[in-house]
């Protein structure tokens, strides 16, 4: 299959370059009857939308999202759900000197490896505009997981370089233009970034992203265990170079006295697995982390070779952000939405609505 | 599509639980022309297999598996290759008296969940018994990919709890029963072993994985990118927490000058990319590690309920392994050999064969 | 995707050739809870099994089918049921003499073209043989179906040459050897099948398979509608040359006020459509026909070359059916169950389970 | 997996609804560096376009095909491909007055029940007007066979009601609005359409589509056979009943030394089994035929039932065919493209390029 598509049952598939007319996507399987216009999708969309603020690329897209078929009388059909953006402020001849350059550290020398040609406008495809359709599409699983479950999705950017978050209060995400959830260290955060545009250099990130209200029992092992999909679900994000689950690598050095969690008759005692046992839902949050690397668009030059195969210096003269990691924090919920949403289908395919024959004490 | 196949075009469908009469698997899609014995496969299987040394589970199997069809005078057909290991000693009466617990840290109270039902005897399909058919499939692929491409995947065991490898050297991953990569710290490896026994505990581990001559332009993006789908393949082994590529999380720290890895006309400077750059491999070794939890079947007594709800302690008495991450080093193997063959295939597909149109300097 | 495997949410994958040691299946999907044993597969698969009676091959097999995963304490438990068949009759030498030779009517030429080797044993992969496994997994979902919707499926032959059923009795099916729903034909199709053995020829059939109280909602248009999966997997039986839905290739010739079902307050008032309309069950009986090819491997020797291109004489010695449409009927059937069975499936993971929020006429 | 995917390698997913804003389609997987621009496309779209001659509906819509992405400097890039197609003269208000209706022969009936919604204008999704979208995609995999292999696809309406072609000319069906590969009974079928619209009626329609140059050894045994997926991907479109491969039905009266084609030094010396053989191409053409049924959308009045379950009578005022069937026959010709082009890829995947290592009589 080729690999533009994401989920099984909640299938969303993508087309779209950086430069081209228009991004856009298809979703296929969602439940009829779900209330549904542009309005539910276009908030997140302006969260990660380029020149909402300082800290991210000067780009500036209306994203204005469109809704093409799938939706009647403002609700859900059943039928496959067509969403449009148009790109608007596209600057082509921005990119026009870098047509024969592999840009370090980008995809331009594997795409042209693997198909060659390539759309070298802004990256093309492997640009992470492509990204604005799974916030779109991801938009219409939260609303549903929202409406029915009450599943909350949330995310936020937890380290930048050095600088993590010390206390965790997801109330502050909203705050602040980094997604934060730590008031305290915003100061730290803006003064990096100032210190990087003047550098002419970038910065990796952290994103913890959480669900909240899973129902017990989704996942199916043994492959499509819910962490293996979520870990792919958010790996296949531009930038992303590792994935967590709970404790994640501490793992290593816990013992198995101290990470299994004890079941009490009250509900679990602790969430070291991060809400997954057996690939499967617990019950309790379902927690990820994910690390994305810096840019690699950044104004410092750096060597590269041209497809002559010669050396060549290169220095990134486009728009583009410090820190991907910040609006990194929109599509890693929007892909935890995807995963979520995909489980809840294919459990019900076999399992008919949510069980509870057994003590729910996870959501005691 | 329900949860036990992998692969979308090297497709591996499994069956089997812990303490059934057999496990199989299916793989479909395997190039004719192959020649393919049961010995090609036994290897592997034999390092995985529980009992092979004091340091895992000594439940003993011969794990002996069997070809029954796709192969014909020696050479695989282009058809499905139906494998079998039939289940020896499955010592089912370890198992009656956990039947209404929960095992802490196992997929007993999710299984009961998503089901309704479970085999409990030793797990039933939780059981990492059925990654022994992994390794039997990842066989085949990492035949296949050695003698076309001369691929070559290695993996090792390079910390357990605190103790970490100090200088990599692939060549003393068969000198020792951990596949540790470091003579220097094995005897600390078989101390720490001896205590955990001793104390009735179990401890973490990490497993580095690498693809090495991996031609370049393999890979699906935007979803289906081949480090998506290795973290995938990773994070559906049991007991795996977490998933980094090249870097990992060390790239949160870094800076688009520094990660970014240069191209000169004479190869890349670096691989902090770890052979990948826009979902697409470079040409690089193809680098990954992965963090298995302690197990959770150890003596030691933990806090449980009944399927009643009732609070209950527990004491795992049945055949474990103190460290799973050790015998996770060739299902590691295993999975990175399943997840670069699924995507030679998947370029074939729409490429034809692997392009070298361009300057092809990584493997130079 | 490779082509073994069938169905997308009941997934049957199978493997085996006519000459291995056994054929086997994995049915992944299949919700927990259902009482399965082998006996509920053993009757089916005896009604399809070569040498249960003299209308059909002399090859004798026990096809005794053991469930080697999946069902615990006499339940599925919803994990992957893994099945299996050994082969006991296979005289390979009775093929040895045409290891080099393209039999006319038979995949020789085209697996040699394909695969670029074959097992020629019997056919191999392209035998009949691997039927069985589709009897028995569909052994499976039939038992669902009838159980959970008291789905009931039927076929017979009704038509054999130029002999036709004249009247429709489904109750005759069970009562003679060619599962044949019309008493009044039995002694013509018992001569003609005589006349066949002497002249050492074999004849074409027609088969008639219907599923009884199908519920209104099955089928995922536009695509994946009910009809055109059934006739994908009809299709896909070996031999079968044409399929049809309801009046088929006759509504050619009728007129849109003939063809139209009419609705009415206590129901439909016909059944033109065969149970489908817009690629959706309506609840009426689903009808549809198939035509088998009459076998090639027959006594009459035919023309044909070897593998060095040489025109060469062959007449088929194996063991064969005069008539591969008798033994199609429980195939047929077999198909068209885990056709609704998938479909069931799907419909529940988008929908939830079947609504009755319009009036259900089609079932008063 | 839900139902608007065709397609296992050059996947085309489809949206939109007969009266929505626009219908559109991704296609998935196409190879890179095949020249394409709109005009390759609306060729096919004009032929199938509804308001082309007096034949059929009056709706008159452009259907001007965008591309949107996957095209780089008029070359495929190897990137999705987004197509789009605006509505224009969708005239909602003819519709509005069936708002509760439930049309005989339509879909209305089988969507309220499995959505529990629809949009009732025009049909909605279950409207012909997606077919569109199967032209658009399938001129793409048409031209990439063409060029890379040669294979030409070409289909006729080679039966309306009881008058049926008396000899094939395929080179007579673009000088008829029939598409029909006979000048002689053009007249004929131009009378029988008059006869209809003064009647209020419509008719049924047979048609007949092939491939030539179709290489030996595509087709993916045993269930994704070539066959097999064509009888899925016709019986998929609107309105037909039936398909049919080879001899078709005919073979049930066949014997087997009459209907096994011999296979000589120069060639099969006949095609009765229409190019496929164990589910794999032979290398003749491919040839298959299919019924369409008669429009149920007609000016003559028919019984019905409302949404309470209350008779009704129903007359269809919109702008229909009188024959679908002659606008089947470009959508005929796309699908048989998309199934050829889908097993090449699949094909090219398992076993490289298309083999020759055996005598290729069929291309003699």
């Amino acid at each position: 299959m080729p690999g533009n598509s994401f989920g099984e049952l909640f299938k969303v598939t993508t087309f779209g370059e950086s430069h081209g007319p228009a991004i856009g996507a298809i979703v296929d399987g969602c439940p009829p009857g779900l209330p549904l216009t542009e309005a539910d999708l276009q908030g997140d969309l302006d969260r990660r939308r380029p020149g909402a603020n300082r800290y991210t690329t000067a780009r500036r897209e209306a994203d204005q999202v469109k809704i093409l078929s799938g939706v009647f009388e403002g609700v859900t059909t059943g039928t496959p759900i067509g969403l449009l953006i148009e790109n608007t402020d596209q600057r082509s001849k921005d990119y026009s000197d870098i047509k024969d350059l592999f840009r370090p550290g980008h995809a331009d020398y594997t795409y042209e490896h693997k198909y060659g040609v390539r759309d070298y406008r802004g990256g093309g495809r492997s640009s992470a505009r492509e990204t604005a359709m799974r916030v779109a599409a991801g938009g219409i699983a939260r609303k549903y997981l929202q409406q029915e479950l009450g599943v909350e999705i949330r995310a936020g950017l937890v380290q930048m370089g050095a600088i993590s978050v010390q206390n965790l209060n997801w109330g502050e995400v909203h705050n602040n233009s980094f997604f934060c959830p730590d008031a305290s260290i915003i100061d730290d955060l803006d003064q990096l970034i100032r210190d990087l545009l003047k550098a002419g250099d970038s910065i990796g990130a952290r994103i913890r992203v959480e669900a909240l209200n899973v129902p017990v029992g989704l996942g199916e092992p043994v492959f499509d265990r819910l962490e293996a999909d979520l870990a792919k679900a958010l790996m296949s994000i531009n930038a992303v170079k590792a994935v967590s689950i709970g404790d994640g690598f501490a793992v290593v050095e816990q013992r198995g006295s101290e990470h299994r969690d004890a079941l009490t008759p009250t509900g679990f005692g602790s969430n070291h697995c991060g809400g997954v046992l057996g690939g499967i839902s617990t019950g309790q949050p379902f927690v990820a982390e994910l690390a994305l690397k810096p840019t690699s668009s950044i104004t410092t030059p750096g060597d590269t070779i041209n497809k002559q195969g010669e050396a060549q210096q290169i220095s990134t003269r486009g728009r583009h952000d410090p820190c991907v990691g910040i609006r990194g924090v929109p599509i890693a919920e929007a892909m935890m939405a995807l995963v979520v949403m995909d489980h809840l289908l294919r459990h019900r395919a076999q399992n008919g609505d949510v069980k509870s024959s057994v003590p729910d004490i996870a959501n005691l």
